[in-house]
């Protein structure tokens, strides 16, 4: 049984939470949020302890790993102090908003030798892992083009992504992780940044965009993004190799289709938010990191995808910004 | 060149007549119909002569073929006046309203041998012929349920439906052929009226039904008919057997799909009349038939099928006033 | 709280008791079983005592509700000891496999006037439930024909069949219920056997079937069965009405659709067992259990609706082996 | 009747003379090609004259117009000429394969002032139109993003390729033009060029491609080529603006899915061809045209599409070579 404590009572807090109670193998013992009473509702509803301290956390001998879903900045100083402490730590994207400060951070890690892994939740979604599992198995053939389609239902308040780090380190991140996790190591990176929120504009960053990445295979992937999707949270994805393609659909409630003199087969929006739509990959990530821990093995995504996707993430405003293409080789 | 005469200029009439005029192996000669300027009408679009004698037809020595597309109670006089004539005929089904004059017909036919087939179009369906041919080859191992949906867009006046022979001889003939062509000799005809229609129920006939088809070897086919579908004329058929199954699905007009926040992935209505959806088949339909009569090969569906869909027809009616199950054997 | 025993501790009091533990409002605090360890190792799992007697169950101050997952001729006597025990009762179907023992007990059960509800499953399964709720809205106009298609991964040994009332008792039932609860009140029941499988006729059942219904409304409803189907469990639903349809489809682990030189947007097998396809379902059914409970409203579907599908199996297997409609009016 | 002539006896002037010999208001009378029998071999097949000198189609006062399908490098040519001689001119894509060239044309075209449409056919193709007439209507709100798909089954010979421009100039064009009918005006192109294909690397040549276009109001279109495609000719469309979008899918042969063990709803194979897959869009195409000629309204798509679609290509190529976007204004 793992003992886990999750920092940050968040939306994505209360998430891992969840799973962890349902885990037969993991127990939710601790809780920690410095705000009001988040920490201390979270806790009651699964039975857990509660504390206002993250320190308090990392120096409990009686918490074995820690989920971190504190906002960003927060990140690497927990992940350093968990590590220190001798926690298995499963952290939330993105790992940093700024790329110089995570090299460091990285290097102390190798030296702690415990098992962190990273939020990608799309890895552990049945219809992304299945698409991935394909293209790997050969199933159609080399991979020369990869299409994913990521957009949100509807963009945040431009005041919320003030500190986000901006759409390629905030949004496209996932989509970053998903074409590495495709295609493997990226040399090259092009951005397209739009505008068509004035209030995201108004704070310099970008509401869509669309990212094109060469891989070292010369495959290339092209992401588009958009903070807005009237039917829906838009999630797609396509692999096209020598012999065939994969693709996965977007998911709605249910199967139901309508027909009538407008329209035919018509289904319905899609899921409208990621945590619905993403609920089984959030508990299939959190089995994936318990296991890690329990073998010993490597947890996977570990801290260096984390940092290849921050480093994509980096590349792709700097590319957005001048105009051409940011090698990274 | 197959020289070919249209009797009846109605609307299947010029279905006919453009294919013939399409077809690089046949030139229409000659159209005849005894109302109006239809005759005339039609010949002139496409340069051929008429008549407003059907006589005239069958004694034109530069006629190789007839194509029969007069009212059903024409069918039979025409079809052996024709036959007789040393014309190959093309019949428009239902072959008769009544399976008690066909018998001798079919005796008389026998013995003239001349090339005879007739228009159960569906059979010559890229659609409808895949399913077939795919249930056919093993793909899907033993036949063991075919499931027929077959809804027209809006049901014509009573008034016109008043000398159809009713649903099962004017709408369902087409499935009972379709079922028979998959599942060869049917031995039992179950049939369930259904009265939503004030009209046409006041003219004693169905404006819905369904029927269950029992075949020689076990397997059964259901048929669910109705005179009005609002998503437009609604054609559909699965077959499933032991070690798979084959469905064709309705045709629409363009592959667009819309999304947005009430629907996804809706299409546009179906196809919405008989002649546009079966455009292709009514063409296939004719090559058919130009290469049975330049081979020499016993056309088909011939009369054998002609008459075992309007017996099947014939059962349906006696089964759905009677309440049981009607023998075939 | 609702504090709740399971007895019959087999593969569906396993579905029930997760779905009892999952639930925020609920506890499992009994498991009932004569067979083995089931009771025990069941119990064990959610830290619930066991029994191997079910009167313990009855007798217990401290269960408020049971659910009856036990074999199916216990369910009329555990039904009436439960409710006179003060108990609230969830009974899996079919209620009995005889219609005649039924009515008295119904008759006692409605003196007693304790929550009785009945599994049907399918009514709670969010694709269902959403093409039922669409029906029912209106949205499609005056329902005119029901088209169930409901057929098996593959048979079960003909030794498990023998007592199970056979297929229309066993497996149509959930399709007569679904029939029902769209329908309503249903007039003539007309069914057409199957035997394609030769252990199964041994023992005087089918292996497959057609059931055609016809409600007091004339809109009809088919119902096609297999125990076999190759590419999974097969359950779609389509409702036609005056102005439009809702159709359900099947459902696939994931949305992955594989495009090659041989096949394009082809996806995954369906689910393979009705209790991945109606692992959603149980759980919503547990919560309008429980809900309907602690509101005090009458349980549906209630047992009149399994008294009432009961006898539509009844009908079914009288008109199969006679060749008639048998008439429910 | 408009009297036509077909300059080029190749694929695309069969094409052609088919749609030509098809049309009610149409009629082929001349077919020009230098090499051995084409000319008289596709004018036998519909009744026509032949010539294989070019200048006489110019020269002959029973034409009308010229559909011009000869080889890109005498487009230029043919089309002043044709104008010069009064003729209105159809010409195949691209307009040539040099940008330099086509400004000089231009000038000389806008001061004779005939009828000059070119063949972007994808603009009349059923399913494209309908998505550019939904984008266009308002229905999906402001457009955003584009997303264009656009791959063939295999590459042609790279021999074949050598002298046609280049993959932009030769097969992306179709998506310039597909991309500016919806964008309008494109401010901004960044290619990214693939070598998959030893062969068209060999002759400096990309084999397959990705393009970013931004159009002037910040919407951007993304393209992605591939010179091979498995399961057929692959050609999608998808156009998300503020409240919804329209997809476009490819077209299969019939509406036939299989279910097995395997795979479920499986579709056959794209169109394998652009003949087939663009059949209607030719003819349809033509009737554009004829309609324009004979209104006296102004061809559309025309020369300044053509001219723009190549300066896209031009713009392209710099881009993939150099790095970096390319600007249009």
């Amino acid at each position: 049984m793992l003992k886990i404590a999750v920092i940050g009572a968040g939306r994505i807090g209360h998430v891992h939470a969840r799973s962890v109670a349902a885990h037969p193998d993991a127990e939710l013992v601790l809780a920690s949020d410095p705000f009001g009473d988040a920490a201390e509702n979270l806790a009651k509803e699964y039975g857990a302890r509660f504390t206002k301290d993250a320190d308090e956390v990392f120096a409990d001998p009686d918490v074995d790993a820690v989920i971190i879903g504190s906002p960003t900045d927060l990140h690497l100083g927990q992940l350093i102090a968990a590590a220190k402490a001798g926690k298995a730590v499963l952290c939330e994207k993105p790992i940093a908003l700024e790329v110089a400060k995570v090299d460091q951070v990285q290097a102390e890690l190798d030296k702690i030798n415990t098992p962190v892994m990273f939020g990608f939740n799309r890895r552990f979604d049945p219809s992304f892992a299945a698409a991935v599992d394909a293209a790997k198995s050969g199933k159609i053939g080399t991979v020369e083009q990869v299409t994913i389609i990521s957009r949100d239902p509807a963009a945040p308040p431009a005041q919320y992504l003030t500190g986000s780090g901006g759409i390629f380190c905030d949004m496209t991140i996932h989509d970053f992780d998903m074409a590495r996790h495709i295609l493997g190591d990226v040399v090259e990176v092009s951005a397209f940044g739009q505008n068509f929120n004035a209030d995201i504009k108004a704070i310099g960053d970008f509401d869509a965009a669309v990212i094109v990445l060469r891989s070292s295979t010369g495959a290339i992937a092209t992401i588009t993004n958009d903070r807005a999707c009237a039917p829906g949270y838009d999630q797609r994805l396509e692999i096209h190799g020598t012999s065939g393609s994969v693709s996965i659909d977007n998911v709605r409630p249910t199967t139901l289709r309508l027909n009538n003199s407008e329209v035919t087969a018509a289904q319905q929006p899609y899921l409208d938010f990621f945590l619905e739509r993403y609920a089984d990959a959030y508990s299939r990530e959190l089995s994936a990191f318990i296991k890690a821990v329990s073998t010993g093995e490597k947890p996977n995504p570990g801290i260096e995808d984390a940092v290849a996707a921050l480093r994509l993430a980096d590349a792709a405003t700097v590319s957005a910004h001048e105009g051409h293409a940011v090698s990274l080789v």
